[in-house]
Protein backbone atom coordinates (compact mmCIF):
# COMPACT_ATOMS: atom_id res chain seq x y z
CA UNK A 1 0.00 0.00 0.00
CA UNK A 2 1.16 3.69 -0.40
CA UNK A 3 1.71 5.64 2.38
CA UNK A 4 -0.19 8.66 3.20
CA UNK A 5 1.14 10.84 1.36
CA UNK A 6 -0.17 13.97 2.94
CA UNK A 7 0.42 13.23 6.29
CA UNK A 8 3.94 12.05 5.83
CA UNK A 9 7.27 13.43 7.01
CA UNK A 10 10.21 13.50 4.32
CA UNK A 11 13.40 11.53 4.10
CA UNK A 12 16.42 12.72 2.28
CA UNK A 13 19.31 11.44 2.31
CA UNK A 14 22.80 13.53 1.60
CA UNK A 15 25.87 11.65 0.20
CA UNK A 16 28.61 14.17 1.32
CA UNK A 17 28.91 17.48 3.45
CA UNK A 18 29.69 19.17 0.45
CA UNK A 19 25.88 17.98 -1.28
CA UNK A 20 24.17 19.25 2.19
CA UNK A 21 23.19 23.41 1.16
CA UNK A 22 21.66 21.78 -1.61
CA UNK A 23 19.48 19.47 0.15
CA UNK A 24 15.66 20.28 -0.85
CA UNK A 25 14.46 20.24 2.84
CA UNK A 26 14.08 23.80 3.93
CA UNK A 27 11.66 23.05 7.14
CA UNK A 28 11.03 21.66 9.92
CA UNK A 29 13.73 18.95 10.02
CA UNK A 30 16.31 16.77 11.84
CA UNK A 31 19.47 15.70 10.86
CA UNK A 32 20.60 12.39 11.51
CA UNK A 33 24.41 12.50 11.06
CA UNK A 34 26.69 9.34 10.38
CA UNK A 35 30.29 8.09 10.21
CA UNK A 36 30.05 4.62 10.41
CA UNK A 37 34.31 4.09 10.15
CA UNK A 38 34.48 5.21 12.62
CA UNK A 39 32.86 8.50 14.29
CA UNK A 40 29.29 7.69 15.26
CA UNK A 41 29.60 4.02 16.18
CA UNK A 42 32.12 5.43 18.60
CA UNK A 43 30.65 8.00 19.98
CA UNK A 44 27.38 6.06 20.17
CA UNK A 45 30.03 3.31 22.07
CA UNK A 46 31.20 6.09 24.26
CA UNK A 47 27.38 6.91 25.60
CA UNK A 48 26.74 3.65 25.69
CA UNK A 49 30.02 2.92 28.01
CA UNK A 50 28.80 6.18 30.12
CA UNK A 51 30.91 9.12 28.61
CA UNK A 52 29.14 12.23 30.34
CA UNK A 53 29.08 14.58 27.61
CA UNK A 54 31.02 14.96 24.07
CA UNK A 55 33.00 18.30 23.04
CA UNK A 56 32.99 17.68 19.08
CA UNK A 57 36.00 20.06 17.75
CA UNK A 58 36.82 21.19 13.96
CA UNK A 59 40.78 21.62 14.14
CA UNK A 60 43.47 19.94 16.12
CA UNK A 61 44.81 23.41 17.87
CA UNK A 62 41.45 23.30 19.76
CA UNK A 63 41.70 19.76 20.74
CA UNK A 64 45.61 20.62 21.84
CA UNK A 65 44.33 23.33 23.91
CA UNK A 66 41.57 21.63 25.78
CA UNK A 67 44.06 18.78 26.40
CA UNK A 68 46.46 21.65 28.00
CA UNK A 69 43.24 22.46 30.03
CA UNK A 70 42.75 18.68 31.26
CA UNK A 71 40.14 17.64 29.17
CA UNK A 72 40.24 13.62 27.84
CA UNK A 73 41.05 14.32 24.19
CA UNK A 74 40.01 11.64 21.37
CA UNK A 75 42.21 13.02 17.98
CA UNK A 76 43.07 11.08 14.63
CA UNK A 77 43.71 11.86 11.36
CA UNK A 78 43.01 9.62 8.26
CA UNK A 79 42.49 6.84 10.87
CA UNK A 80 45.53 7.30 13.10
CA UNK A 81 45.43 8.56 16.96
CA UNK A 82 47.85 11.66 17.17
CA UNK A 83 50.39 11.42 19.51
CA UNK A 84 48.72 14.10 22.11
CA UNK A 85 45.94 12.70 22.26
CA UNK A 86 44.16 10.08 24.56
CA UNK A 87 42.19 8.74 21.72
CA UNK A 88 41.70 7.50 18.19
CA UNK A 89 38.63 7.13 17.21
CA UNK A 90 38.17 2.94 17.60
CA UNK A 91 34.93 2.49 19.88
CA UNK A 92 37.12 -0.83 21.55
CA UNK A 93 39.16 1.72 23.23
CA UNK A 94 36.19 4.20 24.45
CA UNK A 95 35.76 1.61 27.96
CA UNK A 96 33.56 2.33 30.85
CA UNK A 97 36.44 3.07 32.79
CA UNK A 98 38.20 5.04 30.89
CA UNK A 99 34.85 7.26 29.88
CA UNK A 100 32.22 7.00 32.35
CA UNK A 101 31.14 10.34 33.70
CA UNK A 102 33.42 11.96 31.71
CA UNK A 103 33.70 14.94 29.12
CA UNK A 104 35.43 14.01 26.07
CA UNK A 105 36.91 16.59 23.57
CA UNK A 106 36.39 14.94 19.86
CA UNK A 107 38.22 15.90 16.77
CA UNK A 108 37.87 13.57 13.97
CA UNK A 109 39.18 14.13 10.52
CA UNK A 110 35.04 13.68 8.50
CA UNK A 111 32.90 13.44 11.12
CA UNK A 112 33.80 16.93 13.45
CA UNK A 113 33.34 18.55 10.32
CA UNK A 114 29.90 17.33 9.51
CA UNK A 115 28.53 18.35 12.75
CA UNK A 116 30.01 21.63 12.38
CA UNK A 117 28.13 22.31 9.13
CA UNK A 118 24.92 20.47 10.25
CA UNK A 119 24.05 22.58 13.49
CA UNK A 120 23.09 25.46 11.97
CA UNK A 121 19.91 23.48 10.82
CA UNK A 122 18.61 23.16 14.48
CA UNK A 123 19.25 19.58 16.46
CA UNK A 124 21.92 16.78 14.97
CA UNK A 125 21.27 12.94 16.37
CA UNK A 126 24.04 10.74 16.01
CA UNK A 127 22.89 7.66 13.90
CA UNK A 128 25.10 4.20 13.73
CA UNK A 129 24.00 0.38 13.02
CA UNK A 130 24.58 -0.05 16.60
CA UNK A 131 22.16 2.31 17.59
CA UNK A 132 19.48 1.85 14.61
CA UNK A 133 16.41 0.90 16.29
CA UNK A 134 16.53 3.40 19.38
CA UNK A 135 17.27 5.91 17.04
CA UNK A 136 13.77 5.51 14.39
CA UNK A 137 11.91 5.33 17.23
CA UNK A 138 13.33 8.31 18.63
CA UNK A 139 12.97 9.62 14.75
CA UNK A 140 9.44 8.57 14.91
CA UNK A 141 8.56 10.10 17.84
CA UNK A 142 9.87 13.35 17.28
CA UNK A 143 7.65 13.91 14.36
CA UNK A 144 9.86 15.90 11.83
CA UNK A 145 11.75 15.77 8.48
CA UNK A 146 14.55 13.49 8.53
CA UNK A 147 17.87 14.49 6.48
CA UNK A 148 20.69 11.24 6.73
CA UNK A 149 24.01 13.39 6.33
CA UNK A 150 26.78 10.74 5.53
CA UNK A 151 30.21 12.58 6.88
CA UNK A 152 31.70 10.33 3.59
CA UNK A 153 35.59 9.81 3.11
CA UNK A 154 37.83 13.09 2.24
CA UNK A 155 33.65 14.68 1.25
CA UNK A 156 33.36 11.89 -0.89
CA UNK A 157 30.47 9.14 -1.37
CA UNK A 158 31.09 6.16 0.94
CA UNK A 159 29.81 2.59 0.70
CA UNK A 160 29.13 2.38 4.68
CA UNK A 161 27.63 5.61 5.06
CA UNK A 162 24.80 4.98 2.41
CA UNK A 163 24.19 1.39 3.27
CA UNK A 164 23.18 2.80 7.24
CA UNK A 165 21.25 5.64 5.02
CA UNK A 166 19.71 2.84 3.43
CA UNK A 167 19.04 0.33 6.24
CA UNK A 168 17.60 3.73 8.38
CA UNK A 169 15.09 4.91 5.11
CA UNK A 170 14.12 1.35 4.58
CA UNK A 171 12.68 1.71 8.30
CA UNK A 172 11.41 4.41 8.37
CA UNK A 173 9.21 3.92 5.11
CA UNK A 174 8.18 0.87 6.40
CA UNK A 175 6.50 2.88 9.66
CA UNK A 176 4.47 4.53 6.62
CA UNK A 177 4.92 7.88 9.08
CA UNK A 178 7.56 9.06 6.33
CA UNK A 179 8.15 9.11 2.63
CA UNK A 180 10.93 9.92 0.26
CA UNK A 181 10.60 11.82 -3.52
CA UNK A 182 14.60 11.47 -3.40
CA UNK A 183 16.58 10.00 -5.56
CA UNK A 184 19.55 9.24 -3.34
CA UNK A 185 17.12 7.79 -1.01
CA UNK A 186 15.69 5.59 -3.51
CA UNK A 187 19.61 4.19 -4.47
CA UNK A 188 20.49 4.17 -0.18
CA UNK A 189 17.65 1.31 0.26
CA UNK A 190 18.47 -0.75 -2.88
CA UNK A 191 21.65 -0.69 -2.34
CA UNK A 192 21.19 -1.93 1.65
CA UNK A 193 18.95 -4.44 0.04
CA UNK A 194 21.76 -5.60 -1.75
CA UNK A 195 24.15 -5.77 0.94
CA UNK A 196 22.19 -6.85 4.28
CA UNK A 197 22.09 -10.58 3.32
CA UNK A 198 25.91 -10.13 3.92
CA UNK A 199 26.86 -6.62 5.09
CA UNK A 200 30.92 -7.58 5.74
CA UNK A 201 31.11 -9.45 2.66
CA UNK A 202 29.62 -6.39 0.51
CA UNK A 203 31.95 -3.97 2.09
CA UNK A 204 34.64 -5.42 0.62
CA UNK A 205 34.04 -3.36 -1.97
CA UNK A 206 34.21 -0.11 0.30
CA UNK A 207 37.62 1.67 -0.11
CA UNK A 208 37.86 2.79 3.43
CA UNK A 209 37.74 -0.79 4.73
CA UNK A 210 41.07 -1.42 2.83
CA UNK A 211 42.50 1.58 4.32
CA UNK A 212 41.85 0.89 7.81
CA UNK A 213 43.00 -2.96 7.05
CA UNK A 214 46.23 -1.45 5.81
CA UNK A 215 46.96 0.67 8.92
CA UNK A 216 45.61 -2.27 11.24
CA UNK A 217 42.56 -1.08 12.21
CA UNK A 218 40.00 -2.94 10.91
CA UNK A 219 39.11 -4.87 13.79
CA UNK A 220 36.20 -2.58 15.09
CA UNK A 221 34.39 -3.21 11.06
CA UNK A 222 31.94 -5.90 12.16
CA UNK A 223 31.09 -4.45 15.43
CA UNK A 224 30.48 -1.31 13.34
CA UNK A 225 27.57 -3.13 11.42
CA UNK A 226 25.95 -4.93 14.30
CA UNK A 227 22.70 -3.86 15.03
CA UNK A 228 21.16 -2.88 18.39
CA UNK A 229 24.01 -2.80 20.59
CA UNK A 230 22.94 0.00 22.24
CA UNK A 231 19.75 1.77 23.55
CA UNK A 232 21.64 5.75 23.34
CA UNK A 233 20.31 8.13 20.95
CA UNK A 234 23.19 10.93 21.57
CA UNK A 235 21.68 14.55 20.17
CA UNK A 236 24.27 17.70 19.23
CA UNK A 237 22.55 20.74 20.42
CA UNK A 238 25.20 23.05 18.76
CA UNK A 239 27.67 23.02 21.44
CA UNK A 240 27.81 19.48 23.24
CA UNK A 241 26.94 16.30 22.52
CA UNK A 242 24.74 14.73 24.90
CA UNK A 243 21.84 12.53 25.87
CA UNK A 244 18.54 13.17 25.05
CA UNK A 245 16.50 12.73 28.72
CA UNK A 246 14.55 9.80 27.46
CA UNK A 247 17.68 7.68 26.87
CA UNK B 1 40.84 -13.19 -12.95
CA UNK B 2 41.86 -9.59 -11.35
CA UNK B 3 43.09 -6.81 -14.12
CA UNK B 4 46.63 -6.21 -14.24
CA UNK B 5 46.51 -3.17 -12.12
CA UNK B 6 50.12 -1.56 -12.62
CA UNK B 7 49.35 -1.04 -16.00
CA UNK B 8 45.82 -0.17 -15.54
CA UNK B 9 44.25 3.71 -15.77
CA UNK B 10 41.60 4.30 -12.89
CA UNK B 11 38.05 5.21 -13.10
CA UNK B 12 36.10 7.53 -10.99
CA UNK B 13 32.44 8.64 -11.00
CA UNK B 14 31.47 11.78 -9.29
CA UNK B 15 27.99 12.24 -8.36
CA UNK B 16 27.82 15.81 -8.59
CA UNK B 17 29.81 18.44 -10.09
CA UNK B 18 29.75 19.75 -6.46
CA UNK B 19 31.77 16.72 -6.07
CA UNK B 20 33.91 17.29 -8.63
CA UNK B 21 36.50 19.66 -6.87
CA UNK B 22 37.16 16.38 -4.30
CA UNK B 23 38.40 14.06 -7.22
CA UNK B 24 40.87 11.98 -6.39
CA UNK B 25 42.01 11.66 -9.70
CA UNK B 26 44.90 14.70 -10.32
CA UNK B 27 46.36 13.60 -13.32
CA UNK B 28 46.30 12.29 -16.81
CA UNK B 29 42.68 12.27 -17.34
CA UNK B 30 39.71 12.95 -19.60
CA UNK B 31 36.21 13.90 -17.92
CA UNK B 32 32.85 11.97 -18.91
CA UNK B 33 30.18 14.47 -18.74
CA UNK B 34 26.74 12.55 -18.07
CA UNK B 35 23.30 14.48 -18.31
CA UNK B 36 21.13 11.44 -19.44
CA UNK B 37 18.06 13.56 -19.16
CA UNK B 38 18.40 15.76 -21.12
CA UNK B 39 21.40 17.45 -22.23
CA UNK B 40 24.19 15.06 -23.32
CA UNK B 41 21.55 12.58 -24.94
CA UNK B 42 20.54 15.63 -26.73
CA UNK B 43 23.83 17.14 -27.84
CA UNK B 44 25.06 13.42 -29.08
CA UNK B 45 21.45 13.72 -31.01
CA UNK B 46 22.32 17.05 -32.65
CA UNK B 47 26.03 15.64 -33.63
CA UNK B 48 24.25 12.48 -35.10
CA UNK B 49 21.66 14.95 -36.82
CA UNK B 50 24.75 16.87 -38.59
CA UNK B 51 24.96 19.85 -36.18
CA UNK B 52 28.37 21.53 -37.04
CA UNK B 53 29.63 22.60 -33.19
CA UNK B 54 27.89 23.47 -30.38
CA UNK B 55 29.02 26.20 -28.41
CA UNK B 56 27.45 26.15 -24.73
CA UNK B 57 26.64 28.73 -22.48
CA UNK B 58 25.85 29.10 -18.93
CA UNK B 59 24.11 31.83 -18.30
CA UNK B 60 20.80 33.21 -20.12
CA UNK B 61 22.17 36.96 -20.80
CA UNK B 62 24.88 34.72 -22.98
CA UNK B 63 22.38 32.80 -24.59
CA UNK B 64 20.30 35.68 -25.28
CA UNK B 65 23.10 37.70 -26.58
CA UNK B 66 24.05 35.49 -29.26
CA UNK B 67 21.01 34.74 -30.09
CA UNK B 68 20.63 37.88 -31.17
CA UNK B 69 23.54 37.98 -33.24
CA UNK B 70 21.54 35.57 -35.02
CA UNK B 71 22.96 32.23 -33.68
CA UNK B 72 20.26 29.16 -33.31
CA UNK B 73 19.64 28.66 -29.57
CA UNK B 74 18.93 26.12 -27.25
CA UNK B 75 17.70 27.15 -23.70
CA UNK B 76 15.97 25.87 -20.95
CA UNK B 77 15.11 25.99 -17.38
CA UNK B 78 13.98 23.11 -15.15
CA UNK B 79 13.26 21.12 -18.66
CA UNK B 80 11.02 23.89 -20.18
CA UNK B 81 12.28 25.76 -22.90
CA UNK B 82 12.57 29.31 -23.06
CA UNK B 83 10.07 31.60 -24.88
CA UNK B 84 13.22 33.23 -26.50
CA UNK B 85 15.37 30.31 -27.80
CA UNK B 86 14.48 28.10 -31.11
CA UNK B 87 15.24 24.59 -29.08
CA UNK B 88 14.68 23.62 -25.56
CA UNK B 89 16.33 20.61 -24.89
CA UNK B 90 13.99 17.50 -25.72
CA UNK B 91 16.70 15.43 -28.46
CA UNK B 92 13.94 15.06 -31.18
CA UNK B 93 13.54 18.69 -31.55
CA UNK B 94 17.26 18.44 -33.11
CA UNK B 95 16.37 17.49 -36.48
CA UNK B 96 18.37 17.05 -39.27
CA UNK B 97 16.76 19.72 -41.35
CA UNK B 98 17.07 22.15 -38.39
CA UNK B 99 20.92 21.63 -37.32
CA UNK B 100 22.76 19.93 -39.97
CA UNK B 101 25.91 22.05 -40.38
CA UNK B 102 25.13 24.57 -37.75
CA UNK B 103 26.81 26.18 -35.18
CA UNK B 104 24.19 26.34 -32.27
CA UNK B 105 24.07 27.73 -28.51
CA UNK B 106 23.73 25.32 -25.94
CA UNK B 107 22.41 26.96 -22.37
CA UNK B 108 20.61 23.77 -20.18
CA UNK B 109 20.38 24.23 -15.99
CA UNK B 110 22.46 21.12 -15.23
CA UNK B 111 25.13 20.49 -18.14
CA UNK B 112 26.64 23.47 -19.17
CA UNK B 113 27.09 24.54 -15.73
CA UNK B 114 29.16 20.94 -15.08
CA UNK B 115 30.87 21.42 -18.45
CA UNK B 116 31.97 24.94 -17.18
CA UNK B 117 33.46 23.06 -14.26
CA UNK B 118 35.00 20.86 -15.90
CA UNK B 119 37.08 22.64 -18.81
CA UNK B 120 40.04 23.54 -16.72
CA UNK B 121 41.09 19.68 -16.41
CA UNK B 122 41.59 19.12 -20.32
CA UNK B 123 39.48 17.50 -22.62
CA UNK B 124 35.63 16.62 -21.47
CA UNK B 125 33.63 13.97 -24.17
CA UNK B 126 30.20 13.89 -23.99
CA UNK B 127 28.61 10.74 -22.61
CA UNK B 128 24.85 9.44 -23.14
CA UNK B 129 23.53 5.72 -23.73
CA UNK B 130 22.95 6.39 -27.16
CA UNK B 131 26.56 6.47 -27.94
CA UNK B 132 27.86 4.69 -25.05
CA UNK B 133 29.71 1.80 -27.43
CA UNK B 134 31.85 4.57 -29.80
CA UNK B 135 32.55 6.50 -25.95
CA UNK B 136 33.75 3.07 -24.21
CA UNK B 137 35.75 2.40 -27.88
CA UNK B 138 37.45 6.44 -27.72
CA UNK B 139 38.14 5.98 -23.92
CA UNK B 140 39.66 2.59 -24.32
CA UNK B 141 42.00 3.96 -27.44
CA UNK B 142 42.47 7.86 -25.48
CA UNK B 143 44.98 5.67 -22.71
CA UNK B 144 44.33 7.90 -19.86
CA UNK B 145 42.73 7.95 -16.15
CA UNK B 146 38.71 8.46 -16.55
CA UNK B 147 36.50 10.64 -14.26
CA UNK B 148 32.51 9.80 -15.26
CA UNK B 149 31.08 13.87 -13.86
CA UNK B 150 27.29 13.16 -13.22
CA UNK B 151 25.98 16.50 -13.66
CA UNK B 152 22.50 15.62 -11.29
CA UNK B 153 19.69 17.52 -10.83
CA UNK B 154 20.17 20.83 -9.14
CA UNK B 155 24.07 19.58 -7.89
CA UNK B 156 21.82 16.82 -6.52
CA UNK B 157 22.56 12.86 -6.77
CA UNK B 158 20.26 11.97 -9.92
CA UNK B 159 19.58 7.87 -10.16
CA UNK B 160 19.56 8.66 -14.77
CA UNK B 161 23.20 9.75 -14.75
CA UNK B 162 24.54 7.10 -12.06
CA UNK B 163 23.44 4.61 -14.04
CA UNK B 164 25.11 5.55 -17.70
CA UNK B 165 28.35 5.45 -15.01
CA UNK B 166 27.61 2.31 -13.78
CA UNK B 167 26.84 0.91 -17.90
CA UNK B 168 30.14 2.68 -18.63
CA UNK B 169 31.98 1.72 -16.37
CA UNK B 170 31.59 -1.71 -16.40
CA UNK B 171 32.35 -2.08 -19.74
CA UNK B 172 35.85 -0.14 -19.18
CA UNK B 173 36.23 -2.64 -16.19
CA UNK B 174 35.36 -5.96 -18.60
CA UNK B 175 38.29 -4.11 -21.26
CA UNK B 176 40.38 -4.90 -17.84
CA UNK B 177 42.24 -1.67 -19.41
CA UNK B 178 40.87 -0.15 -16.32
CA UNK B 179 40.78 -0.16 -12.60
CA UNK B 180 38.46 0.97 -9.70
CA UNK B 181 39.00 1.94 -6.22
CA UNK B 182 36.52 4.47 -5.69
CA UNK B 183 33.32 3.32 -3.90
CA UNK B 184 31.16 5.82 -6.41
CA UNK B 185 32.02 3.74 -9.05
CA UNK B 186 31.75 0.04 -7.41
CA UNK B 187 28.13 1.53 -6.32
CA UNK B 188 27.16 2.66 -9.75
CA UNK B 189 28.13 -1.00 -11.62
CA UNK B 190 26.11 -2.66 -8.88
CA UNK B 191 23.09 -0.40 -9.33
CA UNK B 192 23.44 -0.60 -13.30
CA UNK B 193 23.49 -4.32 -12.82
CA UNK B 194 20.17 -4.24 -10.36
CA UNK B 195 18.44 -1.66 -12.71
CA UNK B 196 19.91 -3.36 -16.42
CA UNK B 197 16.98 -5.71 -16.91
CA UNK B 198 14.45 -3.59 -17.28
CA UNK B 199 15.79 0.03 -16.62
CA UNK B 200 12.88 1.71 -18.16
CA UNK B 201 11.14 0.35 -14.86
CA UNK B 202 13.62 1.03 -12.38
CA UNK B 203 13.49 4.89 -13.25
CA UNK B 204 10.13 4.97 -12.24
CA UNK B 205 11.91 5.56 -9.10
CA UNK B 206 13.84 8.63 -10.38
CA UNK B 207 12.75 11.71 -9.24
CA UNK B 208 13.31 13.61 -12.69
CA UNK B 209 11.86 11.44 -14.59
CA UNK B 210 8.23 12.33 -12.49
CA UNK B 211 9.04 15.43 -13.07
CA UNK B 212 8.96 15.65 -16.91
CA UNK B 213 6.11 13.56 -17.14
CA UNK B 214 4.71 16.04 -14.96
CA UNK B 215 5.71 18.71 -17.68
CA UNK B 216 4.45 16.71 -20.02
CA UNK B 217 8.54 16.31 -21.34
CA UNK B 218 8.78 12.50 -20.83
CA UNK B 219 8.58 11.43 -24.55
CA UNK B 220 12.26 11.00 -24.53
CA UNK B 221 13.17 8.87 -22.12
CA UNK B 222 13.01 5.28 -23.61
CA UNK B 223 14.69 6.87 -25.98
CA UNK B 224 17.63 8.10 -23.88
CA UNK B 225 18.25 4.75 -22.66
CA UNK B 226 18.71 3.10 -25.86
CA UNK B 227 22.07 2.23 -26.51
CA UNK B 228 24.24 2.88 -29.87
CA UNK B 229 22.08 5.01 -31.88
CA UNK B 230 25.24 6.86 -32.97
CA UNK B 231 28.86 6.46 -33.26
CA UNK B 232 29.43 10.41 -32.47
CA UNK B 233 31.67 11.64 -29.64
CA UNK B 234 31.78 14.88 -29.28
CA UNK B 235 34.38 16.52 -27.18
CA UNK B 236 34.59 19.53 -25.50
CA UNK B 237 37.87 21.68 -26.13
CA UNK B 238 37.31 24.66 -23.94
CA UNK B 239 35.32 26.82 -26.16
CA UNK B 240 33.13 24.59 -28.44
CA UNK B 241 31.39 21.24 -28.65
CA UNK B 242 32.99 18.97 -31.87
CA UNK B 243 32.97 15.88 -33.08
CA UNK B 244 36.80 14.20 -32.65
CA UNK B 245 38.08 13.78 -35.95
CA UNK B 246 37.84 10.46 -36.17
CA UNK B 247 34.21 9.99 -35.95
Amino acid sequence: MEPEKNSCHCIEVCFSPKLFPEILTRDNYVVVLVDILRATTTICTAFENGVKEILPVATLEEAKALKEKGFLVASEQDGIKLDFADFGNSAFSFTRDRVEGKTLVYCTTNGTRALEMAKDSGQVVIGAFINISALTQWLVDKNKNVVILCSGWKKKFCIEDTLFAGALSARLLESRLFKSNCDSTAVSVDLWNLAKPDVLQYIEKAAHRHRLKKLGLDDVIPYSFLEDKTKVVPVFDGKTIKLTPNT
